[in-house]
């Protein structure tokens, strides 16, 4: 669903719109829709398609309206058991209970580029005082193995710290790990940080990282697809996995089993045509072959620090990496001859430069003309015994 | 040059053919060719483009005969000086005395990858018993840093052994680090592996690898394009790694630095249209900086271990690197909705179907349809309680 298809999903009216705000041709936000898409939250699972399909086609306010008449075997006949324990009143206490608000479609925060999703949400649950949506213009997801080695762990927190620097949100799922040490190195730098969670905003999990996630929410963001109280379930990691994916501009995985859930992010944030980014280790590393199999198969590219991983985030000519050459040698920009020639030159007692003719294996003119360009340069100089190496 | 043009570079017909020998139509393995390219080894440094010219336009015989006349100006007249000091027959027999041999364009031991090269060599000194060319026809250079890690070492060994076992003949210059790691590797399996020296191949380079190279003449080859007794000189180490390039038909850089000479050896496979393969590392290892650069640039093609090898190497279709998936789970294979359902079981007391319904937020219907998949998957049972997670 694009912005422009909410036009289609507006709501049927039956709700007050806020006193002063025009949020713009097609856009519905209000009070009546809030409400429907707060419901929506909670009867439909975390990407489920029907409910997005029910929402785009008749909005989110009618689409509700026509849940109770279903019958069982009709498409949303499956909310039917949710519906019957609905209290909306109650979700949205809930979210105020625990500072979280509700963001929609068309709010100023709401993050682009969760529309480009074959099955967007249809609402998102938002702890912290981050404008998402702005902080998402300019992001990246950093995420990895939960069973990560230092060395993953020690460039997540680099990357996360260098890119936050760079002025990019740095977006997670505050797992063990990988996800863990990218919020983290944002965080030590001040820099801007979100956690993308499976269960509630109010279900710090894990459990370990509820101070991490007290932290995010204080500074940055702690946003879940699923209403407050919500467990985090097996499939719910999977289409968290995806917003994280869509809500970025790029993803950068540092450490990954063959099976990890970071590929899962990574494949939808190609599909969704955003930059994929892989960070190597050592080929004996475990934790790292995903990372290798997502290079070797094109999946990904390969970015070794912040410099490679911005310059494939920015715009073309823009965050260039810094070329790489290595150290400078005193024989850069000799030309061939010169080359060989300082290859033949004595360090002790000098050479005739018709003996350094033979040893390079050219001709007399030839050397004494690299021989004056070496000198120039310092490479060679000449006394009473000849022609010998530089200082 | 190709092998077609070395009939335009025939002797002048001054050598006696060797009895009974047919080597096929333009090509001269006269005794007077072999003497005269013997000449060219000592006269010209590797790699120099005068003296492939000349005999690429004369033949090694005559294009020899011309050099005595020509002024220090013309071309060809850079070989004046050693000219002066050339004795073919002390040289020759040098060469006998190490037990090396002369292998020269058309003999059946040249390696035919050598002729792709502009300036191809016009003779190569051969220890030891392998004949090059035929091991050369299924070979992989394996080549990098002198200053290498464990980890590299490791890997180039794991690499060499592999390979080797697979039937390709190790390829590298004997060096420390990487190189030698290659070789040795080879060797700890019984498979071929060929060092290529910079120096005359009696000259072993570094002495610290006098025994490693005796043992390469011993069951391989030890080769080089500069004459017994040559020193090995820095312009003769380029020259040497554009031959480790061309006489394989791919390179694999296990650990270099930004300005490693296995740069210059993939950059000249590159060139050659050969296979050019890097082994990744941990980002924080300069060794393996140079590694990550060709792969981020698109030179080299990111390889974690001899099957990823062997794929690049391999015809189209052939050798492929095993799939790598990771861990088979017993929920594989399982659609959405069940994977919804399996969520939703508890693993203590039973649940009723219309509870699972509700908690995962399907139609009544779809949970008992997905409840028979999961029980016939063993992942679902049935009690007096409700239905739970299987055993």
């Amino acid at each position: 669903m694009t912005r422009r298809d909410s036009a289609t999903a507006r709501g049927s009216g039956l709700g007050v719109d806020r006193p002063g705000t025009d949020p713009g041709p097609g856009i519905d936000l209000s009070e009546a829709e809030r409400r429907a898409r707060c419901a929506w939250s909670r009867l439909a699972e975390p990407g489920d398609a029907v409910a997005a399909k029910l929402v785009a086609t008749y909005g989110a306010v009618e689409a509700l309206q026509r849940l109770p008449g279903l019958p069982e075997g009709a498409p949303g006949g499956r909310f039917g058991a949710r519906l019957q324990a609905l209290d909306v009143d109650r979700d949205w206490r809930r979210g105020l209970d625990v500072g979280a608000r509700l963001v929609i479609p068309g709010d100023p925060e709401w993050p682009g580029g969760l529309d480009d999703l074959a099955v967007p949400p249809l609402a998102l649950w938002v702890r912290g005082p981050l404008p998402v949506g702005v902080a998402c213009a300019r992001s990246v997801a950093i995420v990895g193995a939960r069973a990560a080695t230092a060395y993953g762990e020690s460039v997540a927190a680099q990357l996360g710290a260098g890119l936050g620097r760079r002025g990019y949100a740095v977006v997670s799922g505050a797992a063990f790990g990988i996800d863990a040490a990218g919020h983290r190195g944002a965080l030590a730098v001040e820099a801007v940080t979100i956690a993308v969670l499976a269960g509630g905003v109010d279900r710090p999990y894990p459990a370990a990282h509820a101070r991490l996630l007290e932290e995010i929410a204080r500074v940055g963001a702690v946003v879940s697809e699923a209403p407050p109280g919500a467990a985090p379930m097996r499939q719910r990691f999977l289409q968290r996995n995806r917003l994280i994916a869509a809500m970025t501009q790029g993803t950068v995985v540092v450490e990954a089993g063959l099976r990890s859930g970071s590929r899962n992010t990574a494949g939808t944030a190609a599909e969704l045509c955003r930059v994929v980014m892989a960070v190597p280790g050592p080929v004996t590393s475990m934790s790292s072959a995903g990372c290798h199999e997502m290079i070797r198969s094109g999946m990904a590219a390969l970015v070794t620090d912040t410099d490679d991983a911005a310059e494939m985030l920015g715009a073309i000519g823009e965050d260039l990496a810094p070329c790489r050459r290595g150290p400078v040698h005193d024989t850069d920009g000799l030309d061939h001859l010169a080359l060989r020639v300082r290859d033949a030159l004595p360090a002790g007692a000098g050479s005739a430069a018709t003996r350094l003719a033979e040893v390079a294996g050219l001709g007399e003119r030839d050397v004494r003309a690299a021989l004056g360009r070496l000198e120039l340069a310092g490479l060679a100089r000449r006394d009473a015994s000849g022609w010998r190496r530089g200082p």
